[in-house]
């Protein structure tokens, strides 16, 4: 394999239990969305200067730096294994947001390519420092996770961006090249970095997005503590997204305020959340129960779905959109649910194993052909972490920038960490 | 006023909060449908028939029965004064029920009108035992509370006979005729009978419809003990019947399953009844608070309609018209709960005091006109309890009869026990 080349790849995910409710502490369930997934490509270039490709965030030229321009003196001993221990550096922050800006020719910028040029400036700052290895670098970044839908595609490009450039940087292996006990360390340093991403995009993030997009699969989160869910079933989802906007940060307060605030209920609220809390450990019951048959887990996991609907509902964090999806599949007999913050953004449908395909085919033609102009992807819950491509070929760049995105997943040869 | 006619009414209820909960202990509570009442007169015959016609049930032509051929005879030592000791006699019911449909040439009965001539008969027969006047009578039933839609149609009618039976067989005397006490006391013994009347109807109803029907008002049920409501603030609503059928019964065992049964999540379940406990006696606290703002009380009470209604959602009692209904009213910023057991039957929206008598047909056009042909009442919540009008004109049963029933309500000279 060669060094100059990565193309890496990381899975966007979904919340399926207790959203909201893991704020004050309760158990949430996430899991990898199979085929929503973030692909980065990364070729090392020797005229000294580092190009950022963002087509799917629809930016219409790449961002281009000079490397050298790149605040490296504001960073001090970065211990590579370590990057939990880094302070955040509001100086070296600045620094990066002036930087990323600077000379981009006049092109509109709007705030969610900003903040991938930012990110992607301070993992590249902090990686490349101490490494022999400084002539440039091409990314090419694609993705088909809705942005802004709670899917975590920014987690899912932060772990992209901390593979590839941890890979190109020397300061870990591919999968290719690694025992296991390499790879499951490498994946650790992978997460751990795409971790420090996320706050520089969302200021305090739980880890989950990280840890889901690192290590596929399904967690639980309860109280900051990370569990990965072992004996997990895959269950296949129909995911809508309603597309309408909605401030996560908002919905959050809005929560709080029925909570903390004595005017806001907070004896109903916080017997809601314990619901919601319990809904999550019944999941976890269902899927961990060896002996229960397919029949009852679709039929009690359909259950706790209305449930946990309706509870969310009942936090003020619901949509009529997101009601909208529920009734369409509701008419093939299927349970919805939101995910996430709500407010809009993604309703997740559980498909049984008895659905056939053109059901399948009614519900989102349903959907789609709505006036709500949903766009539905079909998934499953716990697929691959993050993983590497050959890109030997010197073809590879123009391959991956002219491929469809929803095909790169079907290119064979994946390696993966987990 | 004359004694030999009278024309009486009582209202329809609504259940406020706790609708199911209260199943299981919890608080609900429920006021009575200002507007919605059911009417009848009353007048004796000297022929030796009883008559009865509900024509608002959809009966053709009135039953007629023969005086004589009550079962006077099963009705032992009744006394008027403590109904609550009558043990159910199945042989007399029996007997009633075999009377009641003999006779009636062939005409097609339906189970509603059915279940009133038993209801009739039985509180009748009971009534009429010990009296000394035995020479038939006319009695012409008239309601606008639709029937099995959960808004205590069959209270209000059971109230409506337990009063003008008692007044016309001399055990009580109307508010004309009677002081502060007096009619304190006859609207307990109305009450009383009414519930008997209920039983015959639902075997083991909670008490809550009938109390509601005599007394007005609010009324808070805990533990199956009524307590009245004081300091009720009168709230207007718009009461939307879906008109789509649904079964009481079986969505009340669809919750005890819920509860009972390993497999339906008891401890989830119960967290919801908690939940819609404490709405109710949040409910309670605003209503009783003398120092909340308009704004603060509306406020609020549209938090707990919301949550509330979603809950009950959660417990698997709603229904996509009883959506549909808030989704319409939310258009004009206001907010819906269902009423009662859910599955189909009534929304409840709450109408604040700054919203213009033009806001209100804007909302109840888009529901009427809605292709689920909605059918909807303004009310307000704790109006008059059961009350007397002046029958004494000779023309009396001809103007009751042909008055348009929405009506009745605005002819002067009503006096109420409650």
């Amino acid at each position: 394999m060669s060094s100059d080349r990565y193309i890496v790849s990381a899975p966007g995910k979904v919340i399926l239990f207790g959203e909201h409710a893991v704020v004050y502490g309760k158990t949430a369930i996430a899991g990898s969305l199979d085929g929503l997934r973030t692909y980065a490509f990364f070729e090392k270039r020797i005229d000294g200067y580092v190009e950022l490709n963002l087509p799917d965030l629809g930016l219409q030229r790449a961002f281009l730096w000079p490397a050298s321009a790149l605040p490296y003196n504001l960073v001090n001993n970065v211990d590579i294994k370590e990057p939990q221990n880094l302070n955040f550096n509001d100086v070296l922050l600045h620094k990066i947001k002036s930087i990323a800006l600077e000379g981009q020719d006049n092109q509109q910028i709007n705030n969610f390519q900003q903040i991938a040029a930012f990110t992607f400036l301070y993992l590249y700052t902090c990686l490349e420092y101490n490494s022999q290895t400084s002539c440039g670098m091409t990314i090419y970044v694609r993705s088909n996770i809705p942005v802004g839908a709670g899917l975590g595609s920014s987690a899912s490009y932060s772990v992209c961006l901390a593979t590839g450039l941890l890979l190109a940087f020397g300061h870990i292996l591919s999968p290719y090249e690694s025992n296991e006990q390499g790879i499951k360390k490498s994946s650790e340093l992978i997460n751990l970095w795409a971790y420090q991403a996320e706050k520089v995009i969302h200021g305090t993030p739980s880890g989950v997005d990280n840890s889901v997009a690192t290590y596929g699969g399904a967690i639980m989160f309860v109280n900051g503590v990370i569990q990965n869910m072992m004996g997990t079933r895959s269950l296949r989802f129909l995911l809508t997204n309603t597309k309408v906007p909605r401030n996560t940060k908002i919905l959050i307060e809005n929560v709080r305020t029925r909570i903390e605030n004595v005017k806001g209920f907070p004896k109903i609220t916080n017997l809601i959340l314990d619901a919601i809390h319990d809904i999550s450990e019944s999941f976890k019951e269902i899927l961990g129960s060896e002996i229960m048959d397919d029949q009852e887990l679709y039929t009690k996991t359909e259950g706790l779905i209305d449930m946990c609907h309706h509870l969310l509902n009942s936090l003020g964090v619901g949509h009529p959109s997101l009601d909208k999806v529920r009734e369409i599949a509701a008419q093939c007999d299927l349970h919805t649910k939101l995910t996430g913050a709500g407010g809009g953004g993604c309703a997740l449908t559980l498909i049984r194993n008895d659905v056939s395909k053109e059901q399948i085919e009614i519900v989102k033609t349903a959907l789609t052909a709505s006036p709500h102009c949903f766009e539905c992807y079909e998934t499953s819950i716990g697929g691959h972490g993050v993983g590497v491509l050959d890109a030997s070929s010197d073809k590879s760049l123009q391959e991956f920038s002219e491929c469809e995105k929803n095909q790169l997943a079907g290119i064979i040869g994946w390696m993966y960490f987990a």
